[in-house]
């Protein structure tokens, strides 16, 4: 017996049996749910458009024979029984949900890339110790009902499930009451319990970054999600008379605002060019032309992999702002403080071995934006793939990806979660 | 015979006549018509609450005997006869429309100022070669109807009577017909054309600035208005993820327009103190907490009140924005470039000794702010006095004046239009 070898064999078979076209051809139907005139999607969470896509992934995982079940917060999860039920799952997924200007990959293709690994291993007829699981998270965008993640969040214990039931979007509907008719027209889904062990949990993703694409690199092993601070701050000035006041006894609270931007863009300077500084919401009072500023208040964005990098820079902002006002008075919030995750190494190590066996360029990427992985590394061993996706564009309706590029992430995923579910043992997360 | 001290003698007299109490209640009982809750004056031009303004400037003029007049645009004349009334009459005045948030002074003060005057002159019984009038310029603000100063400027030939005409406010309301409303609410008022001549224009007004006030000096001799260039920078970058795209592949449009407007800070620096630069509208997109701003549009005011300086460093302006603009492409447009006035050394030497006469401390001032003088200046010896405002506030419901320092101003006014009413030459305005 050559298990080595008869391993790479059906390794090769269930890659090939990943089918480009099918993948896909299920992004732009799903697409249709939610469909935006300008070419992208509109598919907030519990609304009719994420009914649809729900109705949609029910049929494609039924028509096949799979279970499908849903838990108290609409986390929709479609198993392929293993050998041994009684061992936790793998799952692997993410969300069905868009921003309201979005497009037709981020979250969608982690479903359908799960969905694929389903049908590869069927058609290849391998059976694996543990059963896998394809889930959809409820609400990861948070653009209808703050926050996000909720679903994943909610699932893992971070978010009571009370606090998660009882929100309301902006026009008021309250998330339990949207919930409930999303239920209601998906009436044949068997219900489940948050929380249920989880043997490990394998997130594809498009990167919604530019690295994969301009290193020509089909495969991101992510190594974990960055840390992230975010501040507000208020520049308070005075509005005076443009024409008439001399500078030297203006309060300009915009003026103080370009050599605060400066000094925070020298404190937050990298070389390496992995921090992330972003000032991205400014907004002027009064802003009139011929006004002098009284007040500006702008945030901070700012993001790294290193908890000690992210805690000493992050706690000199308010310094560095108080340092460089001039005359004017600082109020600084922190509104957002989220340490940095590692991904688990064995996962990263499956993914790594997986893309290098399919010939498959990859790098380590560490992600920028946050995702469902980020709860469930809480809870069990977690990694993610990330696939290119054109210009770094994510989040708008312009949003694309090479279909050539998604089937190979879905390859990858189908050879990482089989070996995944192969074992009978996997360790937990440590905490970080 | 010694006509210097008899002079002096008078000048005091007149100087004496000018009632402080009286001044400010006028300046309270103009304050009902269109006040608001917050103690502030929404009077814009040719609306009721302006109407009720004329009505009462009409009672005051004709219970004294004065003859009113108004031209084709609603510019409104009270005459005080003089010895010799073929000769061109001495102009002062200034507006009664205000903001919409505007407060008690601002164009006010002139008017009312100038009532001042012709009263303190019956008071002491003084007659004077040329006619004294006192004038209320419609729409100074240009709040309702674009452009400002049109009154003036329609009167001095540097707006055609037909453009104005046919202004429309935001409601779609036209300047004629609005004008019409008005002077059918003043029927007793006689006609007269636009543009006749003056023999000199001086006008009072609230500095609109902190200079006198913090420098505890009561008179502004203003020297000339400062010349002025408006422009509107648009930074075009491109909108990315904050968290995913790494800071050297963005193309940060608020990160470079705080490099262009430190480059102009330093381009505009000015150890005088003359020089006056604002940033006062930033307009950012998306305006998102998170995403790297894909456009900026920003405007610059920079006046100065000589013109080659004017020209030498606005005209860097654009270099300035294309050299520190990073990866971002840049579109200026300059919106209006006026030239600074210098007014009438005649006319600044008369307002100098009046103050000094009255033993009160003067200093030459810039305007910062646009005035009806500024058309005036086309056509006549043109001149203004400035008072100190509270804190340099003004176009604000907190614009405030001390009762004493108006007064003071208009007993300047009262001195120096009697000298150039008693003048029977004076010089045309040489264009600068």
């Amino acid at each position: 017996m050559e298990p080595q070898l008869a391993a790479t064999d059906y390794h090769m078979q269930v890659a090939t049996a990943v089918d480009e076209r099918r993948l896909w051809q299920r992004h732009l139907k799903m697409a249709v749910f939610g469909a935006r005139d300008d070419g992208g999607v509109n598919r907030q969470a519990l609304s009719p458009a994420d009914v649809s896509a729900r109705i949609q992934l029910i049929e494609w995982a039924t028509s096949r024979g799979y279970a499908c079940a849903t838990d108290p917060v609409g986390n929709l999860f479609v198993r392929r029984e293993g050998r041994n039920p009684s061992l936790p799952a793998i799952l692997t997924g993410s969300h069905l949900d868009s921003q309201p200007a979005g497009g037709k990959f981020d979250g969608v293709y982690g479903v359908l890339a799960g969905m694929e690994v389903l049908h590869a291993l069927d058609t290849v007829g391998v059976a694996t110790e543990r059963a896998i699981e394809v889930v959809a998270w409820t609400n990861e965008e948070g653009s209808r009902f703050v926050p996000g993640m909720a679903g994943s969040s909610a699932f893992a214990g971070t978010l009571p499930l009370e606090k998660l039931l009882a929100t309301r979007d902006r026009e008021g509907i309250l998330f339990e009451d949207a919930l409930a008719s999303v239920l209601a027209a998906t009436p044949n889904v068997k219900r489940r319990a948050l929380g249920f062990p989880v043997g490990a949990y394998l997130e594809a993703h498009i990167e919604q970054g530019p690295v994969l694409e301009s290193t020509r690199c089909g495969i991101g092993v992510v190594a974990g999600i960055q840390g992230t601070r975010w501040f507000t701050v208020h520049v308070k000035g005075a509005s005076a008379h443009a024409g008439t006041t001399p500078l030297a006894m203006r309060r300009d609270a915009f003026k103080a605002t370009t050599s605060i931007v400066t000094a925070l863009s020298s404190l937050l300077a990298d070389g390496d060019d992995v921090l992330r500084f972003t000032v991205g919401r400014v907004v002027v009072e009064p802003n009139s032309p011929n006004t002098v500023p009284g007040s500006v208040q702008f945030t901070i964005d700012f993001r790294h992999p290193d908890f000690e990098i992210l805690k000493k820079l992050g706690d000199r902002v308010e310094s560095t702002c108080m340092e460089h006002a001039g005359k004017c008075d600082i109020l600084v919030n922190e509104t957002l403080n989220m340490s940095p995750i590692q991904f688990d190494k064995t996962i990263t190590d499956i993914v790594s071995a997986a893309a290098d066996e399919l010939g498959l360029a990859r790098m380590f990427l560490t992600s920028g934006a946050f995702h469902d992985a980020k709860s469930l590394s809480e809870m069990c061993p977690t990694g993610m793939i990330f696939v290119p996706c054109a210009n770094g564009i994510s989040h708008s309706p312009s949003e694309n990806a090479d279909p050539a590029g998604l089937a190979a992430g879905a390859r990858v995923l189908a050879l990482a979660v089989e070996q995944l579910a192969q074992r009978t043992t996997l360790s937990s997360p440590g905490r970080r």
